[in-house]
């Protein structure tokens, strides 16, 4: 069932990070070589260890959000995923070792058209993340990366992962909008559903290599979201067709 | 008395907006006129105006202090206090006009070395706002006036307004940075004492025209903060000759 078409087109476009905007899987691998040649540690399988730190993240998330773990910013999660890694490869890292590997989620690369179609994007709208992961880290990857957010918006605000709908909804109200004036861009269905609950317009990215060659995409519906497109080049393209004459209220006095 | 040279410069700098990075009082006296005219208003003092509003800050942000208000976005006080000098004066404004103008703060004018020192201080450090304007308000000036945040940081992210500790304490905690990695910019020291309080370091910039020529300025002793500085364009100076090599910490892996 296509959504109704919302009223106006979004004034604010707020972003999943990890698989939408920048390639964590390649990232890891590519840090994870380059350690490995650094420490002459034996040959590792980087793109099983990059599947496995991320594998242990929804997890991590959930006992937060049952309460088994107190609030933890996803640095925190992070490591103490990575730590069972290093323990269970037996491999073991000085402490500055393992909190530089820690942060190489500050360090992710961005996919190839990420960093253009923000700049193109952020002309007409206000474009800030909406991530799970924490401020520090989402702030030290736009400055590595250079993603001109206009705002850094994380999960870490509202002590709540997203899906939960506080994420959703105190995005919006921080940046002073209505939920239906946000649009929530990711490469994950599951995460478009649950902004979509909550009022939010959605617009999907389809990011095919977020697991490597052949790894597996969440299903989704033609028609679901208020748009799909390829990348974010096509997401700029399909806004300013959409009607190029308001959107210069982005930035509204 | 000099505070104690701090260990290492700072990695982040967060910045006070309101007088500090941009002019309130010429912003609003411009907009004042163009309404005057775009109305047909009989002709105002609109420095006063200007004064009358930013006086009726500090007595509403103390209300939500002490809880006589529930809390309160500045958006919000400020439409009290305008709502309030328009009553006096006699004036009657549409809804849409008043809520307009009310607006002026989102759009308020960069002192003239703001952008250029922003833009320069970016490059080896961590900039962000730590204002009480809110959100919404930050990030809307941001893109009207092309201030090139990392990150928009607000008193609302906290529910506390400055001086309030858990502000300059939060903002730190968000950067993911020791309180004393991170430097209070502002033209005001009564910000500055609550942010050294806090462990932050602090950097004095003279703004002699905020409340116009031959206006009051808060008195403060020479040596009182780690520098003071004229203009951003000579704070960007001083930290780069301060520890050029130790710049580029800045975003830190």
């Amino acid at each position: 069932m296509r959504p109704e078409p919302p009223a106006a087109p979004p004034l604010a476009l707020v972003f999943d990070i990890f698989g939408t905007v920048v390639d964590w899987r390649s990232s890891i691998i590519r840090e994870g070589q380059l350690l490995q040649q650094r420490l002459s540690l034996p040959a590792l399988d980087w793109a099983a260890f990059a599947d496995d730190w991320r594998a242990g993240y929804q997890p991590a998330m959930q006992q937060v959000r049952t309460g088994a773990l107190p609030w933890t910013n996803i640095d925190g999660l992070h490591r103490r995923i990575l730590d069972s890694l290093l323990l269970a490869r037996g491999l073991q890292f000085s402490e500055a070792d393992a909190e530089h590997f820690n942060r190489v989620w500050h360090r992710l690369l961005p996919w190839p058209d990420s960093v253009a179609g923000l700049y193109r994007l952020k002309q007409t709208h206000t474009i800030a993340s909406l991530s799970n992961g924490n401020m520090a880290l989402l702030v030290n990857m736009a400055k590595h990366a250079g993603l001109p957010w206009d705002a850094v918006l994380s999960a870490e605000l509202f002590n709540h992962y997203k899906p939960d709908p506080e994420v959703y909804r105190g995005a919006a109200r921080l940046l002073g909008l209505q939920p239906q004036q946000v649009m929530m861009v990711a490469a994950h269905p599951s995460d478009l559903r649950a902004a979509a609950a909550c009022g939010l317009q959605t617009a999907y990215v389809a990011r095919p290599l977020e697991r490597g060659p052949g790894g597996a995409m969440e299903a989704w519906r033609d028609g679901e979201f208020n748009c799909a497109v390829g990348d974010l080049l096509a997401l700029a393209a399909h806004l300013q067709q959409l009607a190029p004459g308001q959107q210069a209220a982005a930035v509204r006095g």
